[in-house]
């Protein structure tokens, strides 16, 4: 990523305009609880020739973050506002762009918190989405249910403290692949470290429920729209790892990347359905919102 | 906490000398991993009347901790010297004192980690000390062997990434209690979320393995020294909340809090020995390195 434009958000004053910084600026204090403790929320909205992409859908998720790290519900215009300001800075950007949106619980005993929107130009997804990634599936440690037995441990909550998201992707490069597939240690297909996972199997598009203390794909609805769009069907419903076997293509979807087609997961190969991956995402491109 | 002084180090070059900056500077870019993603590590090192507390234990494990998020091993002559620098910024400070440090991975795609030490005033422990704090025990959702069959989910490591340590103290404090003890998914005993428990079973004072995926505990070896020093029997061995009921004491072990004596634990009451909690507490601070 290539940080391009910084606001900063004054949440004590929702009416207040953002403030534009140089993005190089430091910006957040040594004791600030979003560094000191990953204490925070954050959202990456895609950004395509300047219209930001799914913005409701990710301002919701930031809100149900917000309420599950018991912080103050962000005020919605505020945040719409910074978002059509970050992204019209991004209009005459070439190629992929996106804005992470930031919130953290500020300063250690302030009770003011920090607030960001960061504009920048993103990875370029031309190449995973016409070659596929590959991938490798590692066990999460959490059973199915963690969300709805143990609150405090967070599944669900797209917080800063991602630390194992990244160590994850690590491993992931260890073993030659590119992302991660994450399984509950009691044999349920969750999510990956940063997107939503679809599979079709005997026809159906299906995805995991939230319930199983994932996040709520962004992305992942507007896929599933696109192929309801064109007479598919879709399924929200658990899914056990044996049961992507019998899967004849796998997709990762998330912001900036959009549907990635997955080539191999773990051993095993899956056909890359490159003809609907091209059509999701142009598909997704093509948002007006 | 209430910042004093702060140290930004250039670990680009171990033998410069750290720079001093006004404590409320922000110093943390927007796009730097430490706020983004919670991936980097800290220590926190209780400063009594100038002098840093285990200063060798801390450096060890935030080592251990930089090795786990495969970060640069910290250079260790370079950490001595900015705590000893940020240690005696603190010698006049009456009461608790304590220095944080700090290491991220730095700014998304520069390689360079961002670092520094934090010199504050910390919470006073004689209440807790004296009076002995409440406890629930949570789950930790992970099970005993977590740290072995799955290292990417970092336990053990004192990552940035630790707002499920935060969530896990507003959850204790919604359930009327000061702290929290956590277990693992199949009933081990684990640690505090920054403390590491001691269980006085039998006449034997008892804490569990860091094989169980739980911090290396800095300020229960110096209590088990003592203790140590005193003649009792100390023992590192695995623990079962089962086992707890038979205990007659329990303390938690943190840096700046010291030995807090536990005096309820969910709805079990345990005795306060206040005669040993002081004379541990006493040993603790007049440590001289």
């Amino acid at each position: 990523m290539q940080p391009l434009h910084l606001f900063m958000l004054d949440t004590t004053d929702p009416a207040s305009e953002p403030v534009r910084l140089d993005p190089t600026t430091a910006v957040v204090r040594a004791d600030d609880l979003g560094v000191t403790r990953g204490d925070g929320i954050f959202e990456t909205i895609a950004v395509i020739k300047g219209v930001p992409q799914a913005v409701v859908a990710h301002l919701d998720r930031f809100d149900r973050s917000a309420a599950m790290l018991d912080l103050e519900i962000p005020d919605r215009n505020q945040w719409l506002h910074a978002v059509e300001v970050a992204a019209a800075a991004l209009a005459d950007v070439e190629g992929a762009a996106a804005i992470k949106t930031v919130l953290t619980r500020g300063v250690e005993g302030s009770g003011v918190p920090t607030a960001w929107a960061l504009a920048f130009k993103a990875d370029d997804p031309a190449t995973p989405r016409a070659e596929g990634i590959s991938v490798v599936s590692l066990d999460r440690g959490y059973k199915h249910d963690v969300a709805e037995t143990s609150p405090w441990l967070l599944q669900g909550a797209k917080s800063l403290a991602y630390a194992i998201n990244k160590a994850s992707l690590r491993e992931a490069a260890r073993r030659g692949a590119d992302d991660v597939l994450y399984v509950s240690s009691d044999d349920y297909v969750l999510e990956g470290p940063s997107s939503t996972v679809i599979a079709r199997i005997d026809g159906v598009y299906v995805t995991p429920p939230t319930t199983l203390g994932i996040l709520p794909g962004t992305t992942m609805w507007d896929v599933f729209s696109i192929l309801e769009a064109r007479g598919e069907r879709t399924e929200v419903r658990e899914l056990r790892p044996a049961d992507l076997e019998s899967a004849d293509a796998l997709w990762l979807c998330s912001s900036t990347r959009g549907a990635a087609p997955v080539r191999t997961l773990d051993e095993k190969d899956y056909p890359v359905d490159h003809a609907l991956s091209d059509e999701i995402n142009a598909g997704l491109d093509a948002r007006t919102k």
